[in-house]
């Protein structure tokens, strides 16, 4: 059905980082918030604006009909919607149920089988832009589920991102989202090579940077996450642990669609070399430290 | 010592595609031009429009006092400054040397010893920004040599590129191109992937570049080539075997320096795999045939 956004309720739940950002976004906005979160003060500063605090992701869903979900890992997506106090089973019918998590392709198919027999409407929503285009609303929303549940989300979506596209049936979204890291994965692969050759032949990184920046070896991750490598600053943008969970859907989802893609197989295993020197809370960019300390394994090169 | 370039005559050594674009922008601007290149067909542009022909490096090397050159291979490299009839040892002392091909850096810095014991400067410059780039003069030109030599050289690059950067002593030009084709290897694997991924998960890669183009997964390949692998245009930029002698370069230098760089090992196994099902003269995004036809190889992931 169409709905009419403007008096929904809104639920959220989960408020990190992105979260956070995200609902208050749609407060700002002038949306009714209801939220809920595993720890209850991530989510104080949105109950001062305004926002009203639930206990469980049951009782938000009495009370809200467009329910947003931004939690960590695949199993935290289940819990909220298919768990004992998930959403699935607590919500009004007719509500709109948004997935903004990355998350696993088949998990997405599963929920949204589920809440059509409840007659809801489910979107699997992740986003790319991290915590910059969180805050700044400038998220790139990949969205697979229905048309018109699409349709009715957009008003919603629009409110935190800029790049909002649908993608396809349940599951499009996600799939989408490991196309993006797909390709991120073997792409810092190359640029950590790149600077590791520059440092190791004498050059100083930052010159070659000016040479080879803007031409056919440029990316985003070359202008943004190459200077904060060549001086040494491993701030998470995005967590390597997170990325290694992204890797992780990407491998598996992957080898159920019978591909073999070895240049993610070559990242993931350098990512789990990073991890085990204890890099799990850096930035993705850290992948550097792998290359810097020589414990690159010898592969069948 | 420091040069007056507007008198000097140059030499124009190598017209093929990217060399022709070059000379020509060289007389446009004035230059007094003396060519020779091995098929003399592909100079006769340039003679119509007043440069003159020479029939050996050796004869040229006598009426010019700036020297480019823009040739295939390394070996082709070695010849032309090396060789019996080669550049060294008929030029005049005090002229300027300048290579832009693409070559090995232990190559560069042996030409340049040898141009000292003659009073002769030599430049290690390879450009990149392609065949388009060198028609525009938009060119990236990364050079190594002297700072002197540097400094001579600079009104004549400037003709024909825009980002002209001295990154370091005899070499550097060429670990700094080398710096460039690693980035470049991996993301394409990366691109590649991603593409193929889409595919198989049932979207529409053409839907997927728009929600991530211009986020992390960004970058030159993904805007420029992704589109073109799209729509099965495998026509040349650059050269898939022109790729695999950059890599190899890149391979065997790295490996002096003692260096494992997995990604590039991984993506030079790739594009031998293209070579050998005939790709060798397809443009470097052709890659996308080995995922095509399931021709990946299983690595040890």
């Amino acid at each position: 059905m169409k709905r009419t956004i403007d008096n929904s309720v809104i639920g959220f739940i989960g408020t990190g980082v992105m979260g956070l950002s995200m609902a208050g976004h749609l407060l700002k906005n002038g949306f009714s918030l209801h939220v809920y979160s595993r720890t209850k003060a991530k989510a104080e500063s949105l109950i001062q604006q305004g926002a009203i605090w639930h206990d469980s992701p049951a009782s938000l869903a009495q009370a809200a009909d467009v329910i947003l979900t931004m939690v960590g890992y695949p199993k935290d997506v289940e819990d909220v919607y298919l768990g004992e106090h998930g959403v699935i089973h607590h919500v009004r019918p007719g509500s709109l149920l948004i997935d903004l998590t990355t998350s696993i392709p088949a998990l997405a198919k599963e929920i949204e089988r589920k809440a059509l027999e409840r007659e809801l409407q489910f979107l699997d929503a992740p986003v790319s832009g991290g915590d910059i285009g969180a805050r700044e609303a400038r998220l790139s929303i990949m969205v697979g589920g229905s048309e018109e549940a699409f349709e009715n989300a957009v008003p919603v979506l629009e409110v935190i991102g800029t790049t909002i596209v649908h993608q396809g049936p349940s599951g499009s979204g996600q799939y989408t989202k490991m196309c993006n890291q797909i390709a991120i994965a073997a792409k810092m692969v190359g640029v950590c090579e790149s600077i590791k050759y520059a440092e190791a032949s004498g050059l100083d990184p930052a010159t070659v940077l000016r040479s080879i920046e803007f031409g056919a070896a440029g990316s985003w991750t070359l202008s943004n996450l190459a200077p904060r490598i060549i001086q040494e600053d491993y701030a998470p943008g995005f967590y390597v642990k997170h990325f290694i969970k992204d890797m992780q859907i990407a491998l598996d989802s992957s080898k159920e669609l019978g591909l073999k893609l070895p240049g993610l197989s070559l990242a993931r295993a350098l990512y789990e070399q990073l991890a085990e020197i204890g890099e799990e809370n850096s930035g993705t960019h850290a992948l550097y430290k792998v290359y810097q300390y020589n414990q690159v394994p010898v592969l069948n090169a």
